[in-house]
């Protein structure tokens, strides 16, 4: 019998249980062949029946329309940084970018050194992150090839309550740490992107919602292995997929479908934000967010200890009672609870407790 | 008990049955963690020790000299076809490509997008690849910025016996389908890639071997993510890497290590292609190899029978009687037999077997 870790990871991060026991039970014969899924031909009907379930899933969970294609292609997040300008940033045009956190302005870095950007709204002073900007603050250029923006910020810990209005410019999403954490209207993106490592899968795969009428204006000046009309038209099969990865998000689709899906999921996933940010604000001020309360992110709560001392023994504390991955990222300090779905209601009732305790001992 | 299957898949393929246990046994606990490995953090000491482990196990098998780096890409072989010009084909420069199948086609044309390219040799007539070109049969820009070549086409069935002599020019290859089957001189290499789906792990994972001098003439006005070097620098973990497909090459890796490594591989491998080629050979032209006999391949054995029915016929008892994969590719018909480094010889007895059963039957 194994331990009964929290897993706070702010990815790779936990998956659900009957997910991996999914993959263990059929490691060694695949559904009576003999063989494990990574052992079948990505053209073969036992792998292709998977794949095909993984975008029917998406597709009913997120209530993508038919306006939209499913893809699956690879480099994480931070590719499609790259070969999201390199398909949209037109040769004459300029791209909107909305900035964040660390991860849009790398997206805005890379789209730098392929064509003209300009900085549509930020979410704080200088470096340091603390809110969303509201729609009024937006400078945005009615004639931009696109709007991109972060929809949850890791570090920062700030998310979007609301889908920003781009006036009419294609939207772009970089999705990676929120996909799928509630329902949201697909039609209003003209691209949703995410790395499947923090709510859906495993590292190595990254899901793309694209909007098929934009994807034709895609540019035909690229390498054909970047251009996302050329993984609609395959299928997700142009080359070799990342045949166990989408079957690994197949099986966590598989269990968010079963749980109620995204309404299910929402429901499970604000009842632990609202208790992490109670515990947080009930703890007077010995535990404090520096985050704008607004913008306060359902999947990573940031928060601070009156020392640093304090945080590294609280993070330590909390990995010897098996809570594991609470340390904030190196570039801000301070502790981090990633929620993603597959964290459970009662693991984030472990730790609100252990935080009433530790504040107890050490207050 | 599953059933007993030997698997002739070209690509993804067969892995070592031990290396799937390994996977199946650690993956509820990966090393008393409580987690399993795809559900860490690739920034933590437990992810951090397998991947460490997965170059150490490529520098020692392939005996990689200290003036090349190892790294993990994602995007398949498919995506190095674009991302070798991006980095190396300069903008007054040239690039030469050897053309001895579908997949160096692909390469070459992906390089045709990005600059200049010229073909300095071809493996058959128009579309027809029967053989490798000799070494006096190359036409080699001496100015170009480097040679690019296919160790072995699966499509086809030839492979090069012998690394060509590209007279001083950066030699980069392609090996997807043939990497580590038994031991080369990595130093003649500037630039070495492979997808892991045949020879060593699962797909979504792509090795890179690359000499690090030349590596630092890579052109800096490409995507941060696209640079060989911003990898090199990172060691392979500048963003989240397919974790998952990292450890299955580590298991895969420590079996070839077990197994007496390169050496014992190549002697596997020379027993399995001996053993099919003389099947063929002694059929009394009931079965015909369609390759040049100096260019066979050890990795992919193609044949044809007298007929398309006996062909077809052929694939279908093979797959009843547990031969999975045996269907020639789309492009040219036929029977393929694919035997990388994890078909055992005794799965090609089995099929050498019913190779003289079936000709006894329908000759």
């Amino acid at each position: 019998m194994s331990k009964d870790v929290v897993n706070f990871n702010a990815g790779p991060a936990g998956l659900p249980r009957k997910a991996l026991e999914r993959a263990r039970d059929e490691m060694m014969d695949f559904e009576g062949t003999g063989m494990s899924v990574m052992e079948h031909s990505h053209r073969g009907k036992h792998y292709e029946k998977v794949h095909r379930e993984a975008i029917a899933l998406t597709k009913s969970l997120m209530g993508v329309p038919d306006t939209h294609d499913i893809l699956f292609v690879q480099g994480g997040a931070s590719q499609l940084f790259a070969t999201v300008p390199m398909n949209f940033l037109q040769k004459d045009g300029s791209a909107d970018y909305i900035v964040t956190g660390t991860w849009s302005k790398k997206a805005l870095s890379e789209a730098k050194l392929l064509g003209k950007t300009k900085v549509a709204g930020k979410g704080g002073e200088g470096d340091t992150f603390t809110r969303i900007p509201r729609q009024d603050e937006l400078s945005l250029d009615p004639a931009a090839n696109y709007l991109h923006y972060t929809t949850n910020n890791t570090i920062a810990g700030t998310q979007y309550q609301e889908i920003p209005d781009a006036k009419g410019v294609p939207l772009v999403a970089d999705m990676s740490s929120d996909i799928m954490w509630k329902p949201i209207d697909v039609s209003k993106f003209s691209l949703i992107y995410a790395g499947a490592q923090k709510n859906i899968g495993p590292s190595g795969v990254v899901l793309v919602i694209i909007e098929k009428s934009w994807m034709e204006k895609g540019r035909q000046d690229i390498p054909v292995i970047f251009r996302f009309k050329t993984h609609a038209e395959a299928e997700s099969l142009y080359n070799t997929p990342p045949t166990f990865g989408i079957y690994m998000m197949r099986n966590v689709l598989s269990v968010i479908a079963e749980q109620g899906g995204l309404v299910g999921i929402e429901t499970k996933n604000r009842k632990k934000s609202a208790l992490l940010y109670a515990a947080i604000d009930e703890s007077g001020g010995y535990y404090r967010s520096p985050v704008e309360t607004a913008s306060r992110s359902h999947m990573n709560v940031v928060w601070r200890l009156p020392s640093e001392e304090l945080e590294n023994k609280f993070v330590k504390e909390a990995e010897a009672a098996d809570m594991t991955g609470l340390k904030g990222h190196r570039a801000v300090g301070g502790v981090r609870a990633s929620i993603y779905n597959a964290v459970t209601v009662a693991g984030v009732e472990k730790l609100v407790s252990f935080m009433a305790d530790f504040k107890k001992r050490n207050g």
